[in-house]
């Protein structure tokens, strides 16, 4: 088999404070109460395609030993560490420089590590299509269009032409988040669809979108071509990466290249970006509470109440509220106000 | 040195869960934020009139570490283990007979172990007050009469007769905790006093209540009465502590006794017995919050947010709310509704 999946987990979720934390990002969490971490669903999504072999995780070195506890069927080398966060682009040229090394006529499904799908067989049938698609365009460059079910403007945007059912279309272009009326717009004009941040190449393909559209970067790991895959390699990384552009791959290759295609896809996907995207995924009680834990709710409404295992609570008269409990941290606030996070959180500091 | 000091410690402190738990009862918690826990303070408080060797703890045996941890300069014959709560009366009745092992005139000091007393000086001004009282009236049982400051329906009140400054007074009759409306006249009439659970008395005049009000209870100790202060105490207590009958020194003596007084004091004193009574004596920052522990407190108003050292929180957008956390126990309420507390823990079961 010549399928290689890239997940990229390096993300640190602060959004989700203090559920996740830089000790402990959302990729390693429940957050749904599924039974799995994400992670390790993301594994279990792809693993019917990709040979246990060729699934190659990228994170920070901080976290191989969490994707190790996770994916214990992968062997340690197969876990790429990046010294420094550096976007996706340079993220997903390490992946592929070490897949060369092992593989010259790969085909590459790149992913990220914390999102949800509902419908993993749906899933599959789109992954294999596009897969049977780069057998006939090779330099084809895709990504997985999710069809919108409403305004959301937290995602890019891919715009097409034409629509033609189950196929494959080529992108008309790119467009970054939307604000509302403009997402209004793109959701009844049906022409576009939710950029999911998952892509399909092959390896010959992307390595030469990156030297057309990145050749500074090309030039810095063809420093160590001949290294990847050896015990020398991590060195190499921890000396190269840091000098890597901080560019994403669809600012970097996927808005700039003529080849783009995306395959519209109907799977149940949620980013599960936010508290609120959590709330309308989780399941509720009676009142509309999204409980997790060893709770007693009293007199709640709409409310989130999350705590780690290990930990009680008695929570009462709230309406629209979150509450999280994890790894010493609590968290009360409305749960409207979540964008205030990361503010808030700095004055813990 | 004639003078004992017994402190009661026996009490499991259930209103101010999550902070206080069978585990950890409020007696040793530190709920204002003072640096001292109530029974360390409780000891502070006497110790300059009481001799480090003439105080007694009489707690459950479970606690016994706990409060020589709190009080170590108390030998661990000096706290006495309960083998179940059997209320005030027998509670005193055990320290009694272990004073009368050691000193047949002595007088003492029942205290209990939680309550708050800001002004200390005074508060040992009215003890030697009560102490010399004593001298001249072996035979008086009295308490200490808390000058009521508002129509609480929470405490027993005292009534006298007439009215004396700085004097200890006659007590006319105990009254049970008032409603309301009986409440505000009690504090408009300027006769009642709340009683704060503080006694004081000689070995032989409560000894002689003892035998006149509860015959029973001095039955059963005087079975032992050779055998207080030496080593096969413990194993007499066991076995005969919990064939006492269960009733308190107000209704198994007090109420009954012709010979009470009362000290009318005004030391600053509260029983910190509920939530809203600590909030009353808590420091508050400008928009009326009780803040303690390492929290960031955005848009609050007149809460209590009280987590324990190593945690941290961030709360957001409450009103008249408690927030607390402690041992792995987290509770969110609103704080008139804290009345409560007991049942919904009851959930968690």
């Amino acid at each position: 088999m010549n399928n290689y999946c890239i997940i990229m987990a390096g993300g640190i979720g602060s959004r989700f404070w203090p559920l996740s934390k830089d000790n402990y990002p959302k990729q390693f969490l429940d957050i749904l109460g599924t039974g799995k971490s994400f992670i390790r669903s993301t594994y279990e999504r792809f693993s019917p395609v990709i040979p246990d072999a060729n699934f190659l995780v990228v994170t920070n070195a901080a976290y191989k030993h969490l994707v190790l506890e996770y994916l214990p069927m992968l062997k340690p080398d197969q876990v790429l560490c990046e010294p420094a966060r550096r976007n996706t682009a340079p993220c997903i040229a390490y992946a592929c420089y070490r897949i060369q090394s092992q593989c010259s006529d790969a085909n590459i499904v790149v992913t990220p590590a914390d999102h949800l799908v509902t419908n993993e067989l749906e899933f599959q049938r789109i992954i294999r299509l596009g897969f049977d698609f780069l057998g006939q365009n090779p330099q084809a460059l895709m990504t997985i269009g999710i069809k919108p079910s409403r305004p959301e403007t937290g995602y890019g945007y891919i715009q097409v032409e034409s629509l033609s059912r189950d196929n494959v279309i080529p992108v008309l272009r790119f467009k970054e988040k939307p604000d509302y009326e403009t997402a209004v717009k793109f959701v009844a004009d049906g022409h576009y669809f939710w950029n999911s941040g998952i892509f399909l190449w092959t390896l010959k393909g992307i390595m030469n979108a990156f030297k057309r559209d990145l050749p500074d970067m090309v030039k810095l790991f063809d420093e160590g071509r001949d290294i990847f895959g050896t015990p020398e390699e991590q060195d190499f990384i921890n000396k190269k990466f840091l000098d890597c552009q901080n560019i994403s791959i669809d600012y970097g290759i996927m808005e700039k290249s003529p080849d783009t295609y995306t395959i519209p896809a109907d799977f149940g996907w949620s980013d599960i970006g936010t508290w609120g995207s959590l709330f309308t995924h989780a399941k509720k009680d009676a009142h509309g509470n999204a409980l997790r834990g060893k709770v007693v709710s009293v007199d709640n409404q709409n409310t989130i109440i999350n705590i780690e295992e290990g930990t009680e609570a008695v929570v009462e008269g709230l309406e629209d509220y979150l509450v999280a409990f994890r790894d010493h941290s609590l968290l009360v606030c409305r749960l409207h106000d979540e964008q205030q996070i990361k503010v808030w959180i700095e004055g813990l500091k």
